[in-house]
């Protein structure tokens, strides 16, 4: 971008006139804020006319803006005109009402603004004294979120019966909530068969459907559990492409006849593929024979059981250990918010405590407080409870609840268009707002042209900029996913998006 | 709080009259961030009056708040109104310029309005095609960040010769930084040792001096490292608490003798205890000849070594592995923000990679691009990026060097202040801007009596409101920790709690 600022005299907009650098100055706080509050505006305004997807090359960014940092300051308004002129043109615009890929990333201007409150406050609240109100607020939300959620009272850090054994904590990523109660499951069952130190780590078996999301298996290997042991277990369209609990028992009981040590299963309560439901009471009984940890990964899915008519997907959930579920996804609250519950905490803090004296205080001493450091992977954290809080305070159960149902209202019109074609084919039951589509194989085309038809389709709706869509493959077959639920998303965006698939359909097969 | 909202005809604010919600609504989005903004400039301008370690009773604040969430909405001023009653006293205050405790979480105008655009934008960057922009402006942050730090090219994503083998992602903790590198070495020593499977774990060894951030030694059991292989090497004044050669040398060496395979070494360069520095290439050295990966864990001092006078204590730097610091600590970027380096990125993603179906696309597969996704522990992640190159575009560096170099010299006049009074010691050198200093045993005063002095001078003027001030130990002594930099600092600031130092002083020891 050229050398705009390599003159201070002209450019450079803080204190070379000698007086001192103050990052916090008011004026620019204020400034600055209001610039970027205007930004949003006029983005969320203008972003469904943007190309969803956009058309650049690996290394544009760096061809357009400097190589290397500037040495003098420049006036906000050009970092603000860089941003506009070079980065918006070359992102996905996940905030479109025309994204329909991966799971929608939901937001509202409570969580926004919430976010805001915790960037400007930046504390860090590792223990209860570093920062009380953020972590109660941590703490309230929680268990806010768990009364919406209809979590039983065991996991709740407090009830009117007073403080639990169970509680929660905010991660960043469901990653990092497999991560830690892996390790906890991990401990617990190297200290139960005896072991010395990590010597008994490679009998260790640990256990999820194939549809599980990948990023379970890579956490199994970040926490140390032999690849040879983390068992995959195939699913078919017989149960829809959930787990089936005969099956899940047979491979457990196979490995404990074999010496190894049954320790954790994963369900997952929508999965990421195709949204799957494992069956979490089924899958919590067969554990309990191995004394097996179980895990429910509910990042997307969860927030749809916030309503009575979807709650039945966690039946049984009183009797797993831990469950996860990331409002980031679908409850309205920007990135990053995965909110883990636990039965009883001690577990996860017997494995993830830290006691160094530069931390140690008298509140920690007394053991009435809650030192969120010892329930995740880091030390330092964000004010994240601050952004659900909010969301919930300002809307109310009755709102969340209608923006599930709306999503899943529009999901439905989706796949009734879908049903009433019969060039395609719905190709898994839709449980809440994604709908699993293809192109049929008719008229004496082979499934895998089907598939090239599929690919070709979503490359081509893709390329226009009008929609984005994602794919998987369930049970072999290439399968377009259309997940409904962007918060700027309205029926109208789902009928353009039908309109121009069925248009690219025909093109294509024609 | 009461009922307040539990008429909705009333209270409620969205579309009870039957219209739909909209999250996103644009006036919503408008009126409630400049809101935020006001409360933020008030906020900036009244922290300084307010206590900065809040008098506040565990449980406080469920007992304010409602135990249960909302049925119906409420308008977003009663959030607001909750969030300044309730919460704000609670908080203990890392914004104000009276906080001088564990280490300063700096920040800035350009930094806040960079975050604020990533909530708003909510991109969820796993891959290069899920966010283009997103992902190269990361890259490009840690490229600018790597050139301010002067560190190899062979840290860089691209340099002028084009597309290298090192690079960078950033994360949201120093832990996960560890972690991730951590299980990279492990893999690579199990690869290389020709373990079945984690067969090997048990034999490899890890090490770090007694100074290193209690979280490594959490990061290496969360890894599978065995804890009776975790080496904690112990450290004296003789080197002012840093890591000797000498003895790392010497207990890698038994470890191998005995059949042990040394995997890992962190060095830190401005320790969370005493901000002691450990020596990057002579660690270097005597790492290489065990074929051990080497971590540099700059999380604070990192930042002053934009400055070329600080920039000696990453010598031997070209020679390590990985690096991480953290902007979110000292270059005025707010949470979370912590930047890895590592020399061959491959040795990463070898062992985090992932590739389900959902996430394949046609950029991933040419090979040309970074997956962000595959050098951290989770999938999805913020555009953390943006406040970054905020940061460094708005400012430049000499501003920022002026940043690091106006809170040493303020750190500087404080350990003149404590020099000056012969009460007092300062325990080791200052290398930054952290000053760990003492009430001497003198005059009879037992080092026992003095330890109590210190402990009760610390917890008298935290009890003020007017400062906060945290501790550690070192070589066995009770330390107060004056950490400067809060970024509504001023010299007048560290006067006035030096005043306030010797007048609690004067009444402890009387």
């Amino acid at each position: 971008m050229g050398s705009l600022d390599t003159n201070p005299a002209v450019y450079s907009a803080f204190g070379d006139d000698g007086a001192a650098f103050q990052p916090l100055n008011p004026d620019d706080v204020r400034s600055y804020l209001h610039k970027a509050v205007d930004f949003i505006s006029d983005y969320y305004k203008s972003v469904e006319s943007m190309p969803v997807l956009p058309n650049v090359k690996p290394g544009y960014l760096q061809d357009e803006l400097r190589a290397s940092p500037p040495t003098y300051s420049a006036p906000f308004d050009v970092t603000m005109k860089e941003l506009k002129a070079s980065v918006v043109p070359g992102m996905t615009h996940w905030a479109s009402p025309n994204f329909f890929a991966f799971f929608p990333s939901t937001n509202s201007a409570a969580a926004i603004a919430g976010d805001l409150i915790a960037s400007a406050m930046n504390t860090v609240g590792f223990t209860w004294q570093a920062a009380p109100a953020a972590t109660e607020m941590e703490v309230l939300a929680l268990d806010w979120l768990a009364q919406l959620l209809q979590l039983p009272t065991s996991f709740m850090n407090r009830t009117s019966a007073g403080r639990g054994t169970g509680g929660g904590v905010i991660l960043g990523t469901t990653s990092e909530a497999m991560l830690v109660t892996l390790v906890a499951a991990r401990d617990a069952a190297l200290r139960r068969s005896g072991s010395n130190g990590v010597s008994g780590l490679p009998r260790l078996a640990v256990y999820a459907a194939d549809q599980t999301h990948s990023t379970f298996f890579k956490a199994c290997r970040l926490a140390g559990f032999d690849p040879a042991n983390i068992r995959s277990i195939p699913t078919g369209p017989e149960t829809d492409y959930g787990l089936d609990p005969a099956k899940l028992l047979e491979v457990m009981q196979a490995d404990a006849d074999a010496g190894l040590v049954p320790t954790y299963v994963c369900a997952t309560v929508g999965t990421t593929s195709s949204n799957a439901v494992d069956p979490v009471g089924a899958v919590a009984d067969v554990a309990a024979r191995f004394n097996a940890w179980v895990h429910v990964d509910a990042a997307y899915a969860g927030s749809a059981c916030i309503c009575p008519e979807f709650r039945h997907h966690l039946d049984g959930v009183e009797r797993v250990d831990s469950i996860s579920m990331s409002p980031h996804k679908w409850l309205l609250t920007c990135l990053d918010c995965t909110c883990l519950y636990v039965r009883d905490t001690h577990r996860l803090t017997d494995s993830l405590e830290t006691n160094p004296e530069y931390l140690k205080n008298d509140a920690s001493d007394s053991g009435e407080v809650t030192d969120l450091k010892d329930m995740q992977v880091g030390v330092g954290r964000r004010f994240r409870g601050l952004k659900l809080w909010m969301v919930m305070r300002t809307y109310g159960a009755a709102k969340l609840q209608e923006h599930i149902r709306s999503d899943v209202a529009m999901a439905k019109t989706f796949e009734d268009l879908v049903r009433g074609d019969d060039r395609f084919e719905v190709v898994v039951p839709r449980n809440f707002a994604l709908v699993c589509f293809r192109i049929k194989a008719t008229g004496g085309m082979s499934e895998e042209h089907a598939d090239e038809a599929n690919r070709v389709l979503m490359e081509s709706l893709n390329k226009t900029g009008k929609a984005y869509l994602a794919h998987t493959v369930v049970g072999g077959r290439f399968v377009l996913r259309f997940a409904v639920g962007s918060s700027l998303q309205e029926e109208r965006h789902v009928r353009s998006a039908w309109e121009l698939i069925k248009k690219t359909t025909t093109e294509i097969i024609s």
